[in-house]
């Protein structure tokens, strides 16, 4: 299995670059370190079947180098990933989030590779779904940048699929946590108690409740649908698999706050919250997905949303100390 | 009231022009000719409250002459509008469907314009959604490019109102057909019994229904619901409209192919049809639309689909026979 992915340097790419060379395939990984770090990348160096290319995606002709190659697979995780800092800048997320995708989509069409592999997002639900919600909700209005820019990405994809004959999986994570976090409320509270270890001040009032999923869990999520999917797919319904990957339930800001000061300042943080619902414009306060569409094709999280806060807290906090400065 | 308005110079353009012109609005109308043509303009020329600039909106920097200056509306109909063109190159329909909503949303952002109003398709709702279809129809996967850039915009659209105060009206229109049509299946029609009065070519096999709806009742619709509308909004919900905006009806193609060589050739030519039940990859062989939104807004088309696509056959008729060459 040769795979080219994007996006290989975060913490999604490096988690799913680790189980598929010890699968035994062949990864191509490409990323211009926007987001992602080289850290995330040395353990996989020097080892067979993996390559590094640090090029940006979001380029029409970053796929030039590769004319000849062949590839079985396209794994696209390349994305900008930081909501709030796209709210504040729309054509920031427009190039990072939905120009990798349009241009990875442009690789799989020249470069002829059969399938195509996306992390979307919960955030493309926008607000006033209902919870939990299942993948062919109506009515989906994205509210943040992020989530139009992930939306976008999904639509462009479904008709590469009828177009092109692409088969395609649309991954709708929750919230991905992990040890090698790159944003998020995990890494930010640790950061700002590394700071000020007696204070932690919280965006919004901490009523907001996210799902949570453990990163290990998130790529063999996608491993298992990958390979559970018919060797043959015929027709546009079949070739366009579009997956809720989370866990079931959801996790308050507050038990997070509680929790990262636990584990953190040993419980000696006070923590001031805002008053808002919402951590910032575009926030949706509460996610719950729909998960029974995965978990019938046999794939279920190992690790509750709440159980994945607690380990990523852990996991990252212990990263963070042994981090270069 | 101010109005800037892209994709001036298309049909839709004209007919929105000639009515808000009419009404005493003053229209800086923008259009870069790619599609539209300086002919619909003409009738405008020295009017009182019309200005036109010849721009590409999909440039991030269209806009930068009009700063300082007030709007209240930015219409927004630039588009690429061929289906089957857009099949063939999704980096032109990306550019000119997709990137000119998201520079024109940036328009209103940085130039403070409250109101947008935005030209969307039933492309975006894909295959395999119920008929007629209702605008929160759940499991929307367009099957073409032009689709994909529709739906994508509406995204983008959807988070702008929820980011920058923005208040949005989106109409999913039918196929709609007039005097200065630009493209289509009736314009296709009319040029080939123009060069060949003897045979009717048709790509498919005549029976794809789609709806269509005359572009004057679609400008008069488009104003109905923007008039309609409450002057205060408050939230997400009420700020981000989305309307079908058709006829009740729709109109097969071989319905179509008899009456364009009725009126076209006196009834001689003979048609021929294709074997697929799709005039190209990417199209949707049957459309029809729930209009019952828009009619409880106490609109309704003055012509049906059969009506809207008779008349534009006459009108586009002659229109051609003083074409200039």
């Amino acid at each position: 299995m040769r795979v080219l992915l994007t996006g290989g340097a975060g913490m999604v790419g490096n988690a799913f670059t680790k189980l598929w060379l010890n699968k035994g395939a062949q990864v191509l990984s490409v990323d211009d370190f926007s987001l992602g770090t080289e850290r995330h990348l040395s353990e996989f160096q020097g080892k067979s079947g993996f390559e590094f290319e640090r090029w940006d995606v979001s380029q029409p002709d970053w796929f030039s180098p590769l004319k000849g190659r062949s590839f079985d697979l396209c794994v696209h995780f390349a994305a900008n990933s930081d909501i709030s800092l796209g709210g504040a800048n729309p054509l920031m997320e427009h190039r990072k989030t939905l120009a990798t995708t349009l241009m990875s989509l442009e690789a799989t069409r020249i470069l002829k590779i059969p399938h195509f592999i996306f992390s979307s997002s919960s955030a493309v639900y926008g607000d006033g779904v209902p919870m939990p919600t299942p993948e062919n909700t109506g009515g989906m209005h994205p509210i943040s940048n992020y989530g139009a820019a992930k939306f976008s990405s999904e639509n462009w994809i479904s008709s590469f699929v009828e177009n092109y004959g692409l088969s395609a999986w649309v991954f709708r994570f929750g919230n991905v946590v992990g040890e090698k976090m790159t944003h998020g409320v995990i890494y930010d509270f640790i950061r700002k108690l590394n700071k000020n270890p007696d204070v932690l001040d919280v965006l919004g009032n901490g009523t907001q409740k996210k799902t949570y999923v453990h990163v290990e869990d998130c790529v063999g999520g996608i491993t298992w649908a990958y390979e559970k999917s018919p060797s043959t797919l015929k027709n546009h319904a079949s070739r366009y698999q579009v997956l809720n990957l989370s866990t079931e339930g959801h996790t308050a800001v507050k038990t997070i706050a509680e929790n990262v000061v636990k584990q953190v300042s040993g419980g000696r943080a006070s923590i001031q919250y805002g008053e808002s619902n919402r951590g910032w414009v575009g926030d949706v306060p509460i996610t719950q997905l729909d998960v029974r569409k995965i978990h019938a094709l046999g794939w279920k999280a190992q690790l509750s949303s709440d159980e994945a806060v607690t380990n990523a807290i852990r996991e990252h906090y212990e990263w963070t100390k042994h981090a270069p400065k």
